[in-house]
């Protein structure tokens, strides 16, 4: 048309919605991006051409619509959980963002409450709003961390109806234990959403929050394939909860919402479970690398249960940032004063990142 | 788990969820399903190949968040639709539903109103209603027409926020001229979405409201891959509007809403957009047959710009739908009393039907 565009202000736009700027970090075409804690592994060859031959499959019936209760995924993804999970207790959605909104739209909504322990993901307020409730920050230890009692007073006090407990914490890493989970239950009344998008990255014999579902009808466990599947482009999240909750779900989804292509590679990822997570290893190894180094050169990196580091520490997060992105490095500064957060990326991205940290005369 | 599970009305769900059961049409497996308005031709082999290509080249980067901007995909929308439409009109969605939840999200909400001329698209009330604005529905002709006077008055006497003029209409396939269009726009204050579902079966020489754009910033045209693609599987919804408009899309959606898949795959489909869209004649043939043979078996069809007809005349329609079914072919009771809705499938699919129906005798 090449006319000469009105200005959003001159629309219709609802209220809360003025002056506001889109949600999302920068998408920058750097050599090393290590700022949205991506896995920065490629899946398996061998995964790629068997999900290939899936989507191959699910082509030839793409003219009709999908599977509505995409029946065969749900099924990998009980059995992919374990802890007796069964089919009827999964839900899945474009990704773990979708996931959320779906809870937030069938118990949250205009006149209730959300509420998690900030800094958390910086993505819980927006959806809470954006399904027109009202956000509710709770507050950590200096460390980051939770206590089961702090955390039930807490809960008790907002009486929200949603909960969101991001195990272990986006942007910290922050670990939380099953006992904090408990005792946020039983001192709510609302749903309570375990939000484990980097679970895989835990010890070994640290707990999932699946283990807590029976006999907890409002426990949510959310997952993610977009961190230890290295599947953030295929977009799909999933959670575990009491089936009577999933129907919930289902009255406020999109008819169709997720695409007999996605089904067709998720379920077929899920069949490599093993192959897909392989990487993890190698990418806790980089995580704990980055503590050890970052420290070493005299920031304050904080534990970290999950494929990142925030670290402390930094005397002026903006020029530590511009000066990494300079050197080629894309980390996150998410907004916490003095810190930053980095991605454990290859043990080759980790050494860049590392590397370049190091030529930065910037610790505090 | 295997416990008694509890009930959905034992959890804290929002009061105007209460009682209500999903959407969705019964999805059944039968021989002849013509009840969702699919394309019921399969995707061409040589598309389904590029398609594969594009999507085996996107596998090799699925670890990584994709394209926000989906920008090469509004680049091929854009030189699909013509009209001189750029790449900055452009928004798209997982499904045309998505792309209208978000014009909801973002113009209607809480407080504020949705309107459109019954019967039409019974997502168009769920959507609002989901979104938490109200939904008002304006009335049609007894042949399902509305003249612009006509339009033009309800219009301006509902005052609503998003105007939904679905051009054909579903469920009754009828056209709505450009005049009527423009008559609405001008007497309205807020968004008007002209949903073009189904216009790639309309005549060859019917405008699009795609014409009707320059000027007129607060017009939405939306589109889907879903029929004259026969891409339903994929979900892939799309529409066209000012800039600014688009810009207001942002705010609410879900960041990295589309996949690399999906971003793939319609992509390489619309490089294809002629071969896709050779079954559309087909289709049109087989319309205007089914309304022709159901006049001459005794009932009472409406003229259809769309891809199926909508039919009058039946004495009961749940029991020539049950009987339809029970010779093998899935119709569509769409709630209209003495009416059933039938897709215009291959000329197989459409003769399996006509026998059907000729076969019961229930013409009033």
């Amino acid at each position: 048309m090449g006319e000469v565009s009105i200005r959003l202000d001159d629309l219709p736009l609802r209220d809360d919605l003025r002056g506001l700027t889109p949600y999302g970090a920068p998408q920058a075409p750097l050599p090393v991006a290590l700022n949205v804690n991506e896995n920065t592994h490629p899946v398996p060859q061998e995964v790629a051409d068997d999900i290939l031959d899936a989507v191959a499959l699910a082509l030839r019936d793409v003219n009709r619509y999908p599977d509505r209760e995409f029946t065969e995924l749900r099924e990998g993804f009980a059995d992919y959980l374990g802890y007796g999970v069964t089919r009827e207790q999964i839900w899945a959605a474009n990704g773990s963002n979708e996931v959320l909104q779906h809870v937030l739209q069938a118990f949250g909504g205009p006149g209730r409450t959300a509420f998690g322990f900030a800094p958390t993901y910086s993505m819980y307020p927006l959806l809470t709003r954006a399904t027109g409730a009202t956000w509710v920050a709770g507050s950590r230890a200096a460390d980051f961390s939770v206590d089961a009692e702090s955390a039930a007073f807490q809960v008790a006090e907002a009486g929200a109806d949603v909960v969101f407990l991001c195990a272990p914490n986006n942007p910290t890493g922050t670990p939380m234990t099953l006992e904090v989970i408990e005792a946020v239950y039983d001192a709510s009344r609302g749903i309570v959403v375990v939000d484990e998008a980097y679970q895989e990255f835990a010890p070994r014999d640290a707990g999932s929050a699946l283990a807590l579902l029976p006999g907890r009808e409002r426990l949510v466990v959310s997952r993610t394939m977009s961190k230890a599947f290295a599947f953030a482009g295929a977009r799909v999240g999933y959670m575990a909860a009491d089936p009577a909750l999933v129907d919930a779900l289902r009255l406020v989804r999109l008819p169709y919402h997720l695409s007999s292509l996605t089904q067709a590679a998720a379920t077929a990822a899920l069949r490599h479970a093993s192959t897909m997570l392989q990487m993890v290893d190698e990418i806790v190894a980089q995580r704990d690398r980055i503590g050890a180094t970052v420290e070493a050169i005299g920031y304050e990196p904080y534990d970290s249960w999950a494929n990142f580091v925030l670290f402390g520490g930094v005397e002026d997060s903006a020029e530590t940032w511009q000066a990494l992105y300079d050197r080629g490095v894309l980390v996150r500064d998410v907004g916490i004063p003095h810190h930053l957060r980095v991605t454990a990326g290859t043990e080759q991205e980790t050494t860049a990142f590392l590397d370049a940290l190091a030529s930065i005369d910037s610790g505090s």
